[in-house]
């Protein structure tokens, strides 16, 4: 809590979980055909919802995030959610104006249902027989949470990377519950290249004797931590990299001529793998990553991402980073296309910025300009 | 053979072995401090050397090549050598004027001195306790396959790839031994993106269980795959899979809701990871990288490559495509700019691609008119 600056943190917030499906009648209905019963979705809120609930905004996190987007768990907490920059009083998503929501994705780890949790059919871990999810699947679940809450329309719906392709997803599915959308460093389809990486990540994860099936008391260790090696490659860009590391070496002066840690860049992976293993469950890795794989919002036009979009009411702003390569600005450029081509209220803006695909997490100012400016606009709408 | 095209294939080619440092004396140095004994290269050679010894040209394979780069093995071998489409009668590289050598490099596991030869101290597989190699090293080795072939001066050295690094290696190492360098789709150093992808994919080989410390019998066969796979990312680009793979399925016409090969682009890399470990050795593979990630030229002027550059003498043909993101274009162009510093007579062009990094296999047209020409000038200079 040191760290903690009163005046722009929410400050302690805690956790909840809402529970729905304990009847066949109200399970979840899943793109697979299968349906899913006794879901838990953990979620965090911050700031007041107003009487008309006209303020309320959903913050979609990325693949490996959680509910806890901002603030602190306990007094002894030492670190802040994971978009505490953006989210407080006075800050882009102003806790003094909106009421955010924040929730775990189902197929996550982090309190909501997810492969790891009990199955009630056999009352033993789903694992590898948890249903394949799709991003729609993941919306469709935090609708029940929206109307749990008393939400009849979002403000709007927010994320970067995995989380924009949830906002953009809120958008298609249910057209009348969002004012707007916020699609940062993100999607209208996964490319043949990121399905790739996912798949080589997967591969490690399974190749891991110790993943076993799935069925594993003890992490996977050295294949998710594979997986997250490579995948943190792509969060960064080659220019982030050389500006971070070069080809420093990390103890000593000169090559040590074997196959140990030599370079900063190979320890600074190792320890982002290792720290990855503590925090991330492996059979959620693979649950996620497949679901981001099946991600083509032009599915919903026949091919077609224009036809797709016709059925879109909300106002959209895009942002995309100039050395994101893991979804490259072209991707943006493309959904900017169809969403113009149907008339749509958007704003797109194109940051310059080293930081890769992170840029999302790091670009604080600039985003922040961009997602304050476009909210209040959307407030004004319902307040005026 | 029934692919072969007599009229511009060097036909069948029987590779050959040159030993060296049976004794302590010709032993070759390495620059970790260690020697190697018994040292074999295999190599093949292509057209017929002059009675001055001044048309001879030695082409580098890249990381997972050998010394079989044109022609066939036998009447009924099926594949012709891996450049096939560039040596040959009346190809690029002419085998009516040339003399073309390629051999395979030590620490490679197709014919020459690698991790799994006989270490002769004890009479076992060197495997891990086979010393970690530079690409100078590996330069040093042909410079003794030079002297026993009676070459006094290359009239080019040629290479792709890792096979670019070691033709600049050579200028540097041996600058009265070569007339000049043809770099393609190569670098000057390794950037860090590419030590960590380097990284990851040795992780996974030596994850492996089967890889038990590098003493296996059969190949740790995921791990390398997963290796080789991710590899093989790094040499497609975005638009290449995009064209080639799209999202296509690979037999559904819908996804499958599970974890097997969904799509063509998942199948493509399994069938790549697979075909791999059938022909390249998982130690081979850990030494080979480790050669690469220490490459770096501008070590031999104290981090500044104008200086390192200052002893070189030779022509550079330096080629970059447009979509390689392995060694991407401004690589070449930092490499070109320390060339002309040194006022070396230097040609440079980024060819318009959109293969990747492989496009220095695939652009065989433009790649080949830029040689031919190139080879043709220092022809001339010593026939004139």
């Amino acid at each position: 809590m040191e760290d903690m600056n009163p005046i722009n943190s929410v400050g302690i917030v805690t956790p909840q979980d809402f529970l729905f499906g304990a009847t066949g009648e109200d399970a979840l209905r899943l793109d697979c055909g299968k349906t899913l019963r006794n879901v838990t979705i953990r979620y965090e809120t911050y700031g007041i919802l107003s009487e008309k609930a006209d303020n309320a905004i959903l913050v979609e996190h990325a693949l490996t995030g959680d509910a806890h987007l901002a603030g602190y768990h306990s007094e002894t907490d030492k670190k802040p959610g994971w978009w505490d920059s953006m989210v407080g009083p006075g800050k882009p998503f102003d806790t003094n104006k909106y009421f955010i929501v924040c929730s775990n994705i189902i197929g996550g780890c982090s309190g909501s249902t997810g492969p790891r949790s009990i199955d009630p059919e056999t009352g033993r871990r789903y694992n590898m027989n948890f249903p394949v999810l799709t991003i729609a699947d993941m919306v469709r679940a935090q609708k029940h949470l929206m109307d749990h809450l008393g939400i009849r329309k979002w403000l709007a719906v927010a994320g970067g990377s995995m989380g924009g392709m949830l906002a953009i997803q809120w958008a298609i599915s249910y057209p009348d519950s969002l004012r707007s959308v916020i699609a940062i460093a993100t999607t209208s389809r996964i490319s043949p290249q990121s399905i790739a990486f996912n798949w080589v990540g997967r591969e490690a994860i399974m190749g891991d004797p110790g993943w076993n099936g799935g069925e594993y008391e003890e992490q996977p260790q050295r294949g998710l931590a594979i997986a997250r090696m490579l995948a943190h490659i792509t969060y960064l860009s080659d220019e982030s990299m050389r500006k971070k590391f070069g080809r420093n070496l990390q103890d000593s002066k000169d090559y040590s001529f074997n196959f140990h840690k030599d370079f900063e860049i190979e320890s600074y992976l190792d320890h982002q793998g290792t720290r990855f293993v503590e925090r991330f469950d492996a059979n959620s890795y693979l649950f996620i990553t497949r679901a981001i794989d099946y991600f083509d919002i032009a599915d919903y036009g026949d091919g077609d991402l224009t036809k797709a979009f016709s059925r879109i009411k909300a106002a959209f702003l895009v942002v995309s980073f100039s050395s994101d390569w893991l979804f490259p600005a072209y991707q943006s450029r493309e959904l900017v296309k169809a969403l113009l081509d149907n008339g749509l209220d958007t704003t797109y803006c194109n940051i310059e910025s080293s930081y890769g695909h992170d840029a999302f997490l790091l670009e604080t100012k600039s985003l922040g300009t961009l997602v304050s400016g476009f909210l209040t606009a959307r407030h004004l709408e319902v307040v005026s």
